[in-house]
């Protein structure tokens, strides 16, 4: 990849060191261009007969096309939403519960699914259990099926974890759940755009993300898809079902649709550098390097996975006597390095999100802080 | 006023003749600016330790104290969200139901609402009476009041009605509720910020808004006011319920915090110009002068009310023979005046919003066409 070219793309990074993608990713000149444009249409060019505000509702529609197509999923089967949240309430509120069924989680969600299944439980009685996660997809296979039983309804699980960053098997987790007529939903917004994703291949039921974090769209963006089998069940919030109206249906609110067009110009942005198989190979050289610089600190642990199958851009280290608050911290007051330090790990750290337009100068400036701090805390 | 400063803050009026406020109101460069700033400073100026994610979402929330006050509503008891759809989603959905409840509609109720209480009566055996409107409101209150059972649970009324534009007396309509301990639930998204609104004082439950019509705000901006007494009964979607957790607890997904400063922007412009009132005023004036224009037009017949305690900024008109889908493609292509036609109006007709920002010239020039077509329709 041609990064210099690549990052004059993104005009934030000109500023302090961009190391929390999986927080907020960076829009692009292109993917704001594109905004700005939209936003233009509506307000400035008002010039009957041409309705911009149906134009840019097509344009909306174009971006929903091209995200179900780089999702590989059904044009029917992705709608438009704001963000993981309302795709969440969509499928957990739109579906009927029983008293005693049980959905499992994994022990590292984030606030929004805890959230979403915690309130399920206490308004219709649905037990929650938890899956213990590991870097070993197998190990966490085979925890899951001992979890399941007769009365497990939903598996809602990230398909990348929100601290460490772990890679779930998604594809036998869905296999595993298809078999035994066990739904399954994902929330997918740390793992859409960090490596290439087919969603019906994949065989899930439910799949929730927004758009601004890897997927680099504008905030105010996200998707859910509703495999066409699934809407069969799915009720709407606030429609009636309509046995053809296809995922759309399920849209929650009306999004600024001028925004998508950000989404549209960002999956395009991403396609010319070679697509998400290019880019997670991008990111994987590049967590490999800085992971293997991070083992020759004394101190710093890596909480996160090194195997092939279940790593990703995400690396969270801690510093063995620092508090993950003290440490993101410093990075941050001291280096100007943006990350998040960690709220599900055992110890606390810190969260670093490597992506594609990360260059070796920001690691090694991450590698140098950590040196320092792990000096001074007297290792 | 001073009408052409005012329109100086709107570019869109340059280009044709905007009369669709009611479909879509134009944001003015002040609200756009604050927008344009926000999405400036979350991509752009990424500088540690600086959070702009943060200080984005907290120019949203000053927002959203700003709307709660434009609104006579506590602090806590509004959310933003993205539009009136999400409100009615959070409402309709997070409310415990019973086969048999009933859920009063008016005549004149958009799609969006209409296809929410369809939902309701087909998945919780709800049942949906209708109430004709009428532009007297005590017609209105006393088919309330004959439409009113043991049964009845909620009354799910627009504010001002879509198509002809008709303010229903809201205060009565709660007082009525409230005295038989019936829910109300408004769809503002006619109403707001076309005339002074105290919720508290209106004494409804819910009321739903979208901010991007009246409001002028960006696209993608809306609001929920749940009333601190119906927050004891209405369970967020996605959250446990919180006794302390005011009406953002209601929120569904994650909304383009950049947005919102637009709203907020849109708010003090309205304020710097006399606020509600005073657009109420102006926006009167200027509705009936336009009324009393067309009524000299021979065959043209004024649809929505001429009464002071209904009328509003809309007025619908039909021309006698002439289909209202003709008219409105006429008026867009020959005139470039922006409208839109009615959907529930019999006989079907056009719907002209008279803004604040309208001048008497947009207006004349509307007298004018509609004159022509008149005559080309043999009157």
């Amino acid at each position: 990849m041609n990064l210099p070219e690549i990052r004059s793309n993104y005009p934030g990074l000109k500023n302090g060191i961009q190391l929390n993608t999986g927080g907020l990713g960076l829009a692009s000149t292109d993917v704001r261009d594109a905004v700005a444009a939209n936003y233009r249409k509506l307000y400035d060019d008002f010039t009957p007969p041409i309705e911009w505000h149906r134009v840019i509702s097509q344009s909306a529609e174009e971006a929903r096309r091209k995200l179900a197509a780089f999702l590989g999923a059904g044009d029917s089967e992705i709608t438009l939403m704001t963000s993981t949240a309302d795709g969440y309430a969509a499928v957990l509120r739109g579906l009927p519960w029983e008293p005693g069924d049980e959905v499992l989680i994994t022990s590292e969600e984030n606030p929004m699914p805890y959230a979403a299944v915690t309130a399920l439980a206490e308004r219709e009685g649905a037990v929650v259990k938890i899956v213990e996660i590991d870097h070993d997809p197998s190990v966490i296979l085979q925890r899951l099926e001992k979890t399941l039983s007769p009365r497990t309804r939903m598996i809602c699980f990230s398909h990348v974890t929100t601290d460490s960053g772990l890679r779930l098997p998604a594809e036998e987790i869905c296999r595993l759940a298809r078999q035994r007529g066990i739904l399954t939903l994902w929330d997918g917004c740390q793992a859409v755009a960090q490596f290439p994703i087919g969603l019906r291949e994949m065989g899930c039921d439910f799949y929730a993300s927004n758009c601004y974090k890897w997927l680099l769209g504008p905030m105010g963006t996200g998707f859910l898809f509703v495999r066409r089998e699934a809407q069969e069940i799915l009720r709407p919030l606030i429609r009636p079902r309509s046995p053809d109206g296809g995922a759309t249906q399920y849209k929650l609110g009306h999004p600024a649709h001028a925004l998508y067009a950000g989404v549209a110009a960002s999956i395009e942005l991403m396609e010319n550098i070679g697509g998400p198989e290019a880019i997670q190979n991008e990111v994987t050289r590049k967590a490999d390097i800085l992971k293997a610089k991070l083992d020759d600190v004394a101190g710093v642990e890596i909480l996160s996975s090194r195997r092939a199958d279940s790593q990703t851009g995400i690396v969270t280290i801690a510093l063995a006597g620092t508090d993950g608050e003290d440490l993101t911290r410093a990075l941050r007051t001291r280096w100007e390095i943006g990350q998040r330090s960690t709220h599900l790990t055992d110890p606390v750290g810190v969260r670093i999100s490597v992506a594609f337009y990360t260059s070796a100068e920001e690691l090694e400036s991450l590698v140098n802080a950590v040196k320092i701090l792990a000096r001074e805390a007297g290792h």
